[in-house]
């Protein structure tokens, strides 16, 4: 099946809003066993989103419309499907009444504009929506579908996976593209190209190569006739990247540096304890945006002033002997930290964030430091980028990875 | 002028690259009195990057590519102009020249593909690319304009405000829309439109209502032939706002919660502490994201576990009485962190980030705490999230807005 996916919206077409939708669907269609061809945005005239949905009817099987399907007169996907067809919008009783309680049962009253939430057209059936009132549509005429959806993104997740998935999956041929994300750090991209070049002439199962701010990310694709052949595919494939790659593979898929190393953490029964200076508290953030974080991570001291790492137990001589961004500064901030908290293993990042220089040195450059009861381990860092937050992102992300990596034993 | 972005490449198509580079250039265009209708994506095929063009080409002034101009053969953004206009790509002896050294200058051998990279057709100029390798492509024929630009958004960011923006200033006809974004929270969004209805109707200068995780913003937006007239309608519309919202309103254009809290810490010579439970750092981290903010910010405690905010100044007594997660506590936390970093202002956050209740509450629930030398302030917040990075993020704004208004005395 071809697809296309438009997203209707003046404030997506605009950059108000960036379109995260359809990135997210474009990630989800290989795995049904649908080909997407095209992605476009258009704004909020009907002419237009007709003239954008008429060119998508000729080409592609499957058309998939995000935004557009709330009560205002902005919104148009419904008149612009209608239009499209030549067929006519009417209030079904049962859309009606569900629409009616919903505002009923939250003590509102409908305002009357609402009442286009509760149309279809012949070729249309409701999709139901368990999170909003504006329910989707799913047109199917001429061998062709148009999945209509709400644009609000939780919205759109839920009656994607519980209704469009599963109804696009029937139709498809059972043919399927799946993938698995495998990511590295440590080596450049051009490096992990040269390493991998043995495997990268392959065009399936194939592997896309990409930088990232955690390092460098391998997509493993596989396509097949059914799931269960590009799955094996898939687990042929990823024991040879990792008997290549080894311990430079740090996760996979989802998984976070933080998730990396809070798992490690917990599998060992250690606890703990960061000391920032440059990342301002963002290393403490990444991990406890882990669930059940609070089991292994005892806290943090953000030490953004000499005096505030002195009274945390950095001995004032190191900082005015070495300065505050140096290897000896940071180990001392892991000991005291891993000292003052009682934990297993302090982590310590102090750095340059900019845009100005410090002490004489040049924004980028961060030293992570690391302190566990019989071991005290340093990294030296200079980060390329230009903006203040890329600058604490990668270095919090090198604080967690080169954390693994030390509990690993690897460095 | 009529204008259409078209993103090519298919890494972005998938959504394994995120395209914030279309919802950037669809923000830069009102000001250049271009009018942008359609956005589109395509993967690396030659055939339908070339179909996607003469879509344009038929119903568009100016259109805007981005991506495919690197030096493999899955770059086909050259190739695919000049099948469309039906032109022969040639080497330039001056581009190549540039290229050459370039290589020469880093002492790596450029590969022969790479020369593909200083090709024209007889239709296109070259656009100078400061930050790479892969100059642009500007090709104006029959009234038409393609401006392509490579994909890597530092490359194009510069390469679009230093020659792509100028030159079609240069063809534009001077009518211009401005912008202006205005930040509110406190308020929900059917209470900002309601008290703004009298202004709502308006579609020349026009307000638009977006929700977002740290409240509710304005966008303001005027067209006119000239910029100063433009410029005026936004100047006279922006105290009209200002009346009828007051001091709800925080903040303007790419202020984020932390600068506009930073700014009156400032202001006022008073110096910040934190002391953090469920957000985990992040409100450090905000408040470190601002250049200068090691004026103002003393650092903060990330107390995850009771026993370091015991360890850190609140009393047992507090916690065991009241819970972890409550008002008592958060007042405890900031008027402890207050005292043991000798900051003029304390700020704590104490909440449950959830998957799982906490306490018996649920997650969402939050506490924030301010303690100054003479005031202490407590607010208590239900966010309404699903995901623990989202109710860290609306409890951290949630935060930083709640300081602001306590400074201003409006809380």
């Amino acid at each position: 099946m071809r697809a296309e996916i438009i997203s209707i919206g003046t404030e997506i077409l605009f950059g108000q809003i960036v379109d995260t939708n359809s990135a997210w669907l474009a990630s989800r269609l290989p795995s049904l066993g649908v080909d997407l061809y095209y992605v476009s945005t258009v704004g909020d005239n009907q002419g237009r989103v007709v003239q954008t949905l008429r060119r998508a009817w000729e080409r592609s099987d499957v058309i998939i419309t995000t935004g557009g399907m709330g009560p205002t007169e902005d919104d148009l996907t419904r008149e612009s499907i209608a239009d499209l067809l030549g067929e006519t919008m009417q209030v079904m009783p049962d859309l009606e009444e569900t629409l009616r309680s919903r505002f009923s049962r939250r003590a509102i009253p409908m305002p009357e504009r609402n009442i286009k939430q509760a149309t279809l057209i012949p070729s249309a059936q409701a999709i139901p929506n368990p999170r909003g009132s504006a329910p989707g549509w799913w047109t199917e005429r001429d061998g062709r579908i148009i999945a209509s959806m709400p644009g609000v993104p939780s919205e759109m997740f839920l009656m994607w996976e519980q209704q469009v998935a599963p109804r696009l999956l029937e139709r498809s041929d059972g043919s399927v593209i799946l993938s698995k994300i495998i990511k590295t750090n440590g080596l450049s991209e051009s490096l992990v190209d040269e390493m991998l070049s043995p495997l990268l002439s392959s065009t399936n199962p194939s592997i896309g190569v990409y930088a990232k701010s955690d390092g460098i990310h391998l997509r493993l694709s596989a396509k097949a006739a059914r799931p269960p052949e590009a799955q094996a595919m898939l687990d042929a494939l990823e024991p040879r990247v990792h008997a290549i790659l080894g311990d430079v593979i740090w996760g996979a898929d989802d998984e976070t540096p933080a998730v990396a190393a809070g798992r490690l953490l917990k599998e060992r029964g250690l606890t703990l304890a960061t000391m920032e200076s440059c990342t301002g508290g963002l290393v403490g953030s990444m991990v406890t945006d882990v669930p059940g974080s609070s089991t292994y991570y005892k806290g943090g001291i953000i030490t953004y002033t000499n005096a505030m790492k002195i009274a945390h137990g950095v001995h004032p001589s190191i900082i005015e002997e070495h300065g505050a961004v140096s290897a000896e500064t940071a180990i001392a901030m892991a000991v005291a930290v891993r000292e003052r908290l009682g934990a297993d293993v302090g982590l310590s990042v102090t750095g340059v964030a900019g845009p100005d220089p410090s002490e004489g040195k040049s924004p980028g450059t961060v030293f992570i430091g690391i302190a566990t009861a019989d071991n005290q381990r340093v990294m030296t860092g200079g980060i390329y980028q230009q903006h203040r937050p890329d600058i604490k992102l990668r270095a919090a992300h090198n604080a967690l990875l080169f954390l693994r990596r030390v509990l690993l034993g690897i460095e």
